[in-house]
């Protein structure tokens, strides 16, 4: 297997790296320079037709993208420990957030990315009224969180899981692109000392 | 159990119904009437604290959001017929194709909805511009649709699986609002008869 990817601040790639040193597993990798919008180049296309890093090349030659389906596939080659849960309930659970980290909170923030920020200026048409407006959104869906976070120790439950890999990447991209934890989150901001002292968040 | 929805054209309670027909299932249900806005009141907050549809109660008083999650908890007690797949390879392949589906196609067409429609124009700040810009952009993600779908019979594959209940109810919506499958998309317009033929399809 090979894994196609990208330095950061680039957030789904570094989901894949997370996993993995969660894992203790380690896969070949090829670095896919973004900037240099390699991944929109023929050859990229070819292993994924939305040019889109992380990819995974699998043993018998097909490719497979999407980094939360990538590490879903990893998962069900190595077990141990769970990061998609092992009961039905469970499983269902961390599948919930996910979903509702991406939904909600990965949205606003990416809106923000594509319709404000310098960097994405040249790549499409910018409606920079609705980007700002992301902000707010993002301001709410954050307090929202907070909340939630005041029940559990993880985003979806007392167990470290793929919901708080995708929240972690998710908010520190947001941090790069200017996009902070509201002061006033404080459960948002321990969860963050939590997962963010794991050895694998240097990933 | 029980399961909390909404009639058409809503889309995300349809995918559960859907998915239920395939499997031969049948829950308890209360309709959640959402242009009396039911599903945010306080005690509908209590079951789903982002107040969205649908949600599933459980056995244990428990509730459970997210229509792929749910789903995807209901597999897990009735395997039978697999729709998210059962090896390793499959089920991460199928979960990819709901992904796209839904980060693909189903975000333009929400952001029509959204910004463009005269039923949400009450419910939120609409960025016109913004939502028109995405009748180009679901266009798009129509014809690479249309170029995978010369490859396979179904979404994810030669299998009728999650992947199709999520385009189909995708598709469905869009064409609701306004955004019908482009003309020269053959190969969208012979799946959606494929699927649309099936009996869970009036689901």
């Amino acid at each position: 297997m090979k894994l196609y990817g990208e330095d950061n601040p680039a957030p789904n790639p570094r989901r894949v790296r997370i996993f993995l040193a969660e894992k203790g597993l380690t896969l070949d990798h090829e670095r896919v320079p973004l900037r240099e919008r390699a991944h929109k180049a023929t050859a990229f296309l070819d292993k994924n037709s939305l040019g889109q890093v992380p990819v995974l090349e699998l043993d018998d030659g097909s490719f497979l993208s999407e980094s939360v389906s990538i590490c879903r596939y990893l998962e069900g080659l190595h077990p141990q420990p769970p990061l998609f849960g092992t009961s039905p309930k469970e499983q269902a659970t961390i599948d919930m957030w996910i979903r509702r980290i991406e939904l909600q909170l990965m949205m606003p923030i990416a809106h923000i990315w594509r319709h404000t920020h310098p960097l994405t200026a040249g790549l499409l048409t910018q409606f920079t009224d609705f980007g700002e407006s992301n902000r707010a959104h993002a301001d709410r869906v954050y307090h929202w969180l907070d909340q939630e976070l005041a029940k559990t120790s993880f985003i979806a439950g007392e167990a470290y899981t793929m919901a708080d890999i995708i929240a972690l990447t998710t908010i520190d991209f947001g941090r790069f692109i200017g996009v902070p934890i509201p002061d006033d989150c404080a459960h948002v901001t321990a969860w963050l000392a939590r997962v963010g002292q794991r050895p694998s968040a240097t990933a």
